[in-house]
């Protein structure tokens, strides 16, 4: 199974990379972006068959090493491996 | 409107980021992962009405800037702004 993992700055947290990224894309002419957060994107290859299970052990490993809970809001969803 | 952005190193791109989070994991316990990828996830504020014309932009933000199309490949949705 594959378990892809959204990591992204709380709202209230300040986001250097994400105004670094909208200022250049306005540079760019792209003036209609009002707003940019940039987070990370981990995909997790799981040798699992239980998807409740998998589901679990994603949610620990988010908690203790993907995101930090200070700072970062975390989201995944399970896949299966088909598209590999 | 939104549009969701996730940038991946290309399948034949070494990913040494992805390597030290595997370690990572399995130093923890997880020893069910097998492999890891990390990219990165980019959330663009979009002021625009029409979704067909804001895909075409994002399209154009990933190649001139968000995405390295030597060694990464990109995707994105447009969601509405409902869930702001």
């Amino acid at each position: 199974m594959i378990a892809r993992v959204i990591v992204t700055p709380k709202p209230v947290v300040n986001d250097p990379q994400g105004i670094t990224v909208k200022q250049g894309l306005a540079s760019l002419g792209f003036r209609e972006v009002s707003d940019v957060r940039v987070g990370k994107y981990i995909e997790v290859h799981l040798d699992s068959s239980n998807e409740h299970e998998a589901r679990q052990r994603v949610e620990a490993m988010c908690r203790q090493l993907l995101a930090n809970h200070v700072i970062e809001d975390f989201r995944f969803e399970i896949v299966k491996e088909s598209r590999k």
